[in-house]
């Protein structure tokens, strides 16, 4: 037993380093003065470099070797096949390329902020095919023959495939704009708030929500940053949100977004703590955490109602006094070039259109030189607007400059997760909408808790949602809720 | 060339590493969330361990073998020479002892801090005793057949020596013994201030005084804390202070304190960021910038006498509108049982005493069993009073339970340097106190910048404070000034 104890606390030590890693990008976030950047490369640098020698340690694979043939608990056996997935991969990519992607990504990331800022994709066009280039190069690496956008996206959704993906995506997306188009075609309207918010009152409510919504303040603290995130695992899992004194919005949902995030890193079973399935099981099960606490919870018209009270307490005349027209107001659906600025009914659309750009490009069936002209016909096609600026259109999201193919789809994959726990979640909790609407969130945080978190990552994705929800995941319950939801709001 | 290249760029990594560690201690003594304890042990001691184990590289005994026929420019010498001191010292601890160090200091930190809280002497002594034990064995370990207590002081003074030091300190004693009666006997008494002082007044005025001494807000920020520190190098140098409502000199005083420490750091010759002569020569040359920060600048009747005026604006009737009388409670001379509360009179007698303690200790001529009755005839002698609990006593500095023997004195070595520089200074720039009255530092920090921060570690720091003063460093200055400056104060 000798080598899982070595193994398993040579994990313990580089899962501690991850979160120091966690620690310092919260800090340069947040707290970091400006003039210390160029340091905190470094600073960076070196640390990412102490966790990839510890990744590549052959040391590793000796362990795992020796513990072929041992019989080990479920905890335990999970750990182990995590870090074998981790370490086959790595050992798949030669040095070179690993160490030629760090390079190009890392400068990508610069580059792409300045061509966006001058609305120039000719200018950063090299630098985006000598991306797809080596991530191309990576997933064949990694795919063994296989498909190479597969072997990407596992990194994110293990388990999911481009084809599968591709297929569930087909079915959602002729209902989806249906529904875009009936909702655009209806003559009810719904207004944005208009009036300024006070910020220090934003931040308040925030505070407050991050409470309602079950954040442990013990073993976390909010702060604001320019783009919200949440950071960390176990005892130190941080939030932070922004405020925009014309929008509270932002600042409300964001901050739900986020504590659905953090609470379910907070929630996971204490004994996985600094292993390999001590956080979230995947990209997408996390981002169904997130959305199904600030869609189907926050969002929801019992919510809204009990949400619209505390603003006309916290911000008086501004807020709408009516809790229907605060409802719409929320829910607003409203087309937009942006993707972090999309709707429910949008946000979907948005990824689709990624999603078979970016497989199209590793597969090879499609070169960067090309991806702006896709991307606008696209959009026209599915949106039904032209995209006059780069900013707006292929340039808009920092994920592929920085390599981070196959990992759009998980978005979508947590919406359709969060579709399926909420459907799930309303049969076993007749009196939801009663309890949102006093802003009592207890039952459904209870039950998102025994069903996914406290599990962190001992189940793969797919079986961890079909344990929860009793049947395997699929789109018709986000769709249904989607189309309820909108056809009541909207009068369709 | 390739073994200085190679050494250098390694050294750069772990100097990165380290200034993670920096940011990591910020992080816990001012943002971590209270429930994160049990985890950032973990995180730490994982950081710790790959730092030790860089330090302890087999590769930078090759390097520097290497090296040793090799001509070097002074800046590079410098650096190399560090290395291979470091490193030589790393290598004559047997693991075995670095580890059980280690391990008995932490455990011994908390121990000490239930004791102190119990006043319970002698619980606490089996731990001592052992720290004691296995620091005798490092000191061993390191001298070589040497003195025990030198090769530990040289860690935090590299060439200061204990036999040194405590020739210094006999010709200090009686000149400071006799002052202290002197200023206790007169008839000129001093008033603390009284009152209560809005908290975030403080912290407005603390932020006023940082820019004030020279603090480079644009790498840096000022942040509370218990126990007020300053951390990190180059880039990212944050200050921490603290207020108490019914004492604002305490904030003041600890402010100037640590931005003497931080504007130290940040003024080391960009040149040499991250290498092993990017920060303080030494703990007594750094204490020597914070010292003359708060004392013989910030405490001069020049610059108390603008304080003053600040004081009464920020703070209306609750600050003496008599900038003397002001002057007077800033440099009140009041015995206590409390070094860190001590006045610049008590101040170095508080050190004498752990100084001629703890080298005994080291030595082999007492042991810890008989150090809270050698601490209390010590006081007694000293202090004119008698120490009747332990937390008062022998149990109220950390320095000791985790490890830190030949520390202490770089404390009084620091003022002892603060003398020579201050006196050199006083020399140069004969507009000083005009200055200072108005509250325009800018002279002597360029002073202070151009003849000792600039080079942080390339002169070891006897040379250093030479090169800047024209003199070997000893106590004259030092003793003349506060002769001078309490002879004034109390009408000697």
């Amino acid at each position: 037993m000798s080598a899982l104890a070595d193994l398993l606390a040579f994990q313990r030590e580089t899962e501690a380093l991850a979160q120091v890693a966690e620690r310092l990008g919260w800090d340069q976030e947040t707290v970091m003065p400006r003039g210390a950047y160029a340091q905190r490369g470094e600073e960076t640098a070196a640390l990412e470099g102490v966790l990839h020698a510890r990744r590549t340690d052959p040391r590793i694979g000796e362990w795992l070797a020796a513990l072929d043939t041992v019989r080990l608990a479920p905890a335990e056996a999970a750990q182990v096949q995590r870090i074998r997935r981790a370490h086959e991969r790595q050992m798949r990519v030669p040095l070179r390329l690993a160490t030629a992607l760090a390079r190009t990504t890392s400068m990508a990331q610069g580059l792409w902020a300045d061509a966006r800022a001058r609305e120039d994709v000719a200018g950063f066009l090299p630098t985006l095919s000598e991306v797809v280039a080596l991530k191309r190069e990576e997933g064949q690496a990694l795919a063994g023959g296989g498909d190479p956008y597969d072997a990407l996206m596992e990194d994110y959704e293990p388990g999911a495939t481009g084809e599968e993906t591709a297929a569930l995506f087909g079915r959602m997306r002729p209902r989806l704009v249906a529904l875009r188009e009936a909702i655009l075609a209806s003559d009810r309207g719904a207004s944005a708030l208009s009036g300024r918010f006070d910020e220090a009152a934003q931040m308040a409510l925030a505070t407050e929500l991050a409470g309602v919504f079950g954040y442990d303040w013990g073993r976390g603290r909010l702060d604001k940053a320019v783009h919200p995130f949440s950071s960390g695992s176990g005892q130190d899992v941080r939030i932070t949100t922004r405020t925009d004194p014309a929008d509270p919005l932002n600042c409300i949902y964001s901050t739900i977004h986020e504590t659905g995030h953090a609470v379910y890193e907070q929630a996971v079973d204490p004994a996985y703590l600094l292993t390999a399935i001590g956080h979230g099981a995947s990209m997408g099960v996390h981002e169904s955490q997130s959305r199904i606490f600030e869609n189907q919870l926050g969002r929801s018209s019992a919510f809204t109602r009990w949400l619209s009270g505390r603003m006309v307490e916290l911000f008086g005349e501004n807020a709408p006094s009516d809790p229907a027209e605060f409802d719409r107001a929320v829910n607003r659906v409203h087309p937009g070039f942006i993707r972090t600025e999309a709707d429910e009914v949008h946000y979907n659309l948005h990824i689709m259109l990624r999603f078979d750009l970016e497989r199209a490009l590793i597969r090879g069936e499609m070169e960067a030189a090309d991806l702006e002209e896709a991307w606008n016909a696209r959009f026209a096609r599915d949106f039904g607007q032209q995209v006059t600026r780069p900013s707006q259109g292929v340039l808009q999201d920092v994920h592929w400059p920085v390599g981070l193919f196959g990992y759009f789809p998980t978005y979508a994959l947590g919406n359709v997760y969060a579709g399926c726990l909420h459907s799930a979640m309303r049969r076993d909790l007749p009196q939801l909408d009663g309890d949102l609407a006093r802003g009592d969130l207890a039952a459904p945080l209870h039950w998102l808790k025994e069903a996914v978190q406290r599990h962190g990552g001992l189940y793969e994705p797919r079986d961890l949602i079909a344990r929860a929800t009793g049947e395997p995941p699929s789109e018709g319950p986000l769709l249904d809720y989607l189309e309820a939801k909108f056809g009541r709001l909207y009068d369709l």
